[in-house]
């Protein structure tokens, strides 16, 4: 992908034209210093998308949300962490209250709210500080980079960093914005936590043309962090498209326009996704697994996620241990059908390169540059199948001590 | 399981008449004080049979003892741990030599040796300890428990405890012994590390009907434990009957005697596999999924699977947190078609059934009586679709700080 016609700008959501967003302290949680109810509105209906968990068993809000976009329009988001308004009997009932009460205060349509939540399971979500909180959220929308960040903090759960970014590009003869905030975490396995994203753009673009750009960009990033199938009960991607950059209206999932929006949105979900990795429980480092020389794209996913989703890789990065034999175990696991022999495995990262396995089998290299590479904050594992011409991404962490503590008691 | 006509005796694999065994320091391991090399050898050549990993990399110890194992016949059994002889190019030719040479020793046909190997992949596996090792462990051979325990000793890895059972029972009016050894850990998912098993018996029984029995108890114990498909590069598990019971020989998988035979055959399964479970790396407590209600066996396996598996839930018994709400999405991203609404999950242990979950949805408890029912060593998770009369049983244990100081740093 040729990122050099893409600029990154501060802004978040707050960005693309026509967005306003904060996030407040609502009292969903105890803590008074942790921001946990977020707001994003439009000026105008604008056209959106969504792509939702595959998760059985999903959150009432997800249910709710899914409802809302299936006209394609949309104009406000609403989102709490603390708690996930899942598996509890009033769950629609105080997701279908939250989107009237915010729907009522700004005199928009029901339907046109995105409701999502975050939290803990199986305990019911108390509306009563998100009713007090719609209003005082109302008088501090801001269309600033401040609005976004605030937004940004309210949706953390175990995150430790905010997860921000934006970009400008030229489309169509005009200047199109992109932006968007995401939260996610619980990364032992790369999917198990649930992980949130709103996007905004003030590009204009027709509907199912978003979606089918939103589907895209999700499929080469999103998921391979987020396992396909392997989702929690509320994991949600929305992005809402104002228009307002006055671009002719790409009513196609081809052409330039088409192409230069769809690899912005590639980008910023590339980017968001990678935050999420690297800001795994308890991570030390981001780890990003190449598979290079496949004989499919499908083959190529499957081997990097099984290399990625590996506690025993994970555990082995945390220790900057060169055991590759578990990474090629890994590769035998998952399923695809490839020839041992051909493969070539070699970890890398600011560092230099370290090949550690051709043709299946050892190949001598130096403890000492081993820690060296291994020690770097982004570590790539790459396993070259040479077998074919298709490669993938997967995108994890490492797995350290940290990750037991924060999940060893999350409901306290 | 009518087990009240399995009487549990001492022995292990030298329980079973015609077996002797034992174990010693060879050499594989710096550390002379841990044992590294095993050995059991029949009277005579036995009827055998043996199942392996069924992941796409495995190593030569393995396709080496499936070729020997075609035939239904083996005499003698010898494993190191230490190294795993696996990806190394010269892997075939080591693990060749080493049935050659015992073949020798033994005077015994070189088909008739079984061989494995666990520990480190991708280092050349030294063979001088081993042919050093061959006739000292052959003077030592004993056909007694502390035989058995040596041979045991010297398979372990990062086993913290011996595994080790075996039974007497009536079959065909004779009296039958069955016995086995295995080690097994690495488990944040239950299924990456090697697990290695051999058992032994006096029972008389066609090889085809002794591999039928070997693979029925497998799937229902082992394979509960060591997730199919994600196994790693060694696993093995072998069996031989040395046929002197003196029951009629045992030569169709139906009747009493096959019966009996096959029903203590998954009990010692059962035991050893949840001894692994138990003994996971790092692990404080053994967890059992038990799934009920389902629509058919596999929906069964697959859910009680999904839970066992998960790291949030592992974390979660660590803390003795009973966050149902990470069994239910477990369930959920299993890949299985249930009905949420008709879910009921509680935890139990000897300290009592402590119902969380009804109908999909929040059920309220004492957070008291949670903590004392989750402290205890041996924890079930039992979730009832109420969708069918299917069940299934899954092995595990807890997610602990131990297991990423044991699995950061292996190969040191």
């Amino acid at each position: 992908m040729n990122t050099s016609i893409y600029t990154e700008i501060p802004g978040g959501v707050c960005a693309a034209e026509g967005f306003k967003a904060y996030g407040i302290h609502a009292g969903m949680r105890k803590n008074a210093a942790k921001l946990d109810l977020a707001m994003i509105v439009a000026d105008n209906v604008c056209n959106a998308a969504g792509v939702f968990t595959r998760n059985k068993v999903f959150a009432a809000p997800v249910g709710v949300t899914r409802a809302h976009l299936a006209d394609g329009k949309a104009q406000a988001v609403i989102c709490n962490s603390g708690n996930a308004n899942a598996c509890t009997p009033d769950g629609y009932e105080t997701a279908n209250a939250t989107c009237k009460a915010l729907a009522e205060a700004l005199n928009i349509k029901e339907n046109n709210v995105i409701v999502a939540s975050t939290g803990v399971i199986g305990v019911s979500l108390n509306t009563e500080p998100i009713m007090k909180g719609i209003p005082v959220l109302l008088e501090k929308l801001e269309a600033t980079a401040e609005g976004s960040d605030k937004a940004a903090l309210a949706i953390m759960t175990t995150d430790t960093k905010k997860k921000e970014f934006s970009f400008s590009f030229e489309c169509g003869g005009k200047t199109v914005k992109l932006g968007g905030i995401c939260k996610g975490s619980g990364m032992i396995h790369p999917n198990m936590g649930t992980m949130l994203c709103f996007l905004t753009t003030d590009c204009a673009i027709a509907s199912d043309v978003l979606n089918t750009a939103l589907h895209a960009a999700i499929d080469d990033t999103f998921n391979m962090v987020t396992v396909d199938g392997d989702t929690s009960t509320n994991d949600t991607v929305t992005i809402l498209a104002s228009g307002k950059a006055g671009n002719d209206e790409i009513t196609a999932a081809e052409g330039e326009a088409y192409e230069a929006f769809a690899g912005a949105l590639k980008l910023l979900c590339y980017k968001l996704a990678t935050s999420i990795a690297a800001d795994g429980e308890g991570a030390t480092k981001l780890l990003i697994c190449n598979v290079t020389g496949a004989r499919n794209t499908e083959d190529a996913r499957v081997l990097a996620k099984s290399v990625i989703a590996s506690s025993l890789v994970k555990a082995a990065m945390f220790g900057a241990d060169a055991n590759w034999g578990r990474v090629i175990c890994a590769l035998g696991y998952s399923g695809v059908d490839f020839d041992t022999s051909k493969v070539d495995i070699s970890f890398s990262s600011a560092k230099g390169t370290l090949p550690v396995c051709k043709n299946g089998g050892s190949f001598e290299f130096s403890e000492e540059f081993a820690k060296e590479v291994l020690t770097e904050k982004t570590v790539e594992i790459n396993c070259e199948m040479n077998d074919g011409d298709a490669s993938a991404q997967a995108y994890g962490c490492d797995l350290s001590y940290e990750y037991v503590r924060i999940n060893g008691d999350y409901r306290s």
